[in-house]
């Protein structure tokens, strides 16, 4: 099962990275311990609310837009794991009606 | 400053409300007491994420549908926010394009 705060480590990390940033810079901005932004960026420690908040100030990403590409990371999950228990590489539209998550995921076909 | 449990408490809850269905019924089903998921829906404890899976598994709601309709909320506020700071009622378009957030928000005219 993928779990929320795996996926919320893991865009964090890439937003840090794709600024060029270290651990340190954006753990002292946000004002929280190098250890638990690693953590959060691994996964390993549930961030709260609060200090997520403080997270995505110091990244100066907002967290609709964070929450956002977690969603869609889900989404694509929710597809897969769908299509990994029977179903075929492309789905006939009007099947994929009754598989929620097929829709958008490039999975179902136009016919 | 809006936070992240607030919202997806409000999500969960509305979910909930719309199928007609008790704290109880969906705390049963999930796995979770009554109190845990009660203080969940108020935004007054941090879901963590093996739990909040299994309150949208109990709500048959895909966890990416839960984490876009936050995203959407937060998108919202981060644009009141930014109206709130010195921006009339309507902007007009051109100038809103360096105001994220402010297009979609119904503060924008179309001229």
């Amino acid at each position: 099962m993928v779990l929320l705060r795996e996926e919320i480590g893991d865009v964090l990390r890439d937003a840090r990275r794709q600024q060029g940033r270290t651990l340190r810079e954006v753990s002292t901005v946000a004002r929280v311990s190098l250890g638990y932004l690693s953590e959060v960026e691994r996964g390993q420690k549930e961030a709260s609310s609060e200090l997520l908040a403080s997270i995505c100030g110091a990244l100066d990403v907002p967290l609709s837009s964070v929450l956002r590409a977690v969603s869609e990371k889900f989404a694509r999950a929710e597809g897969l794991s769908v299509t990994g228990v029977a179903v075929p590489d492309t789905v006939p539209a009007d099947l994929a009606d009754g598989l929620p998550g097929l829709r958008g995921s490039g999975l179902v076909s136009a016919a």
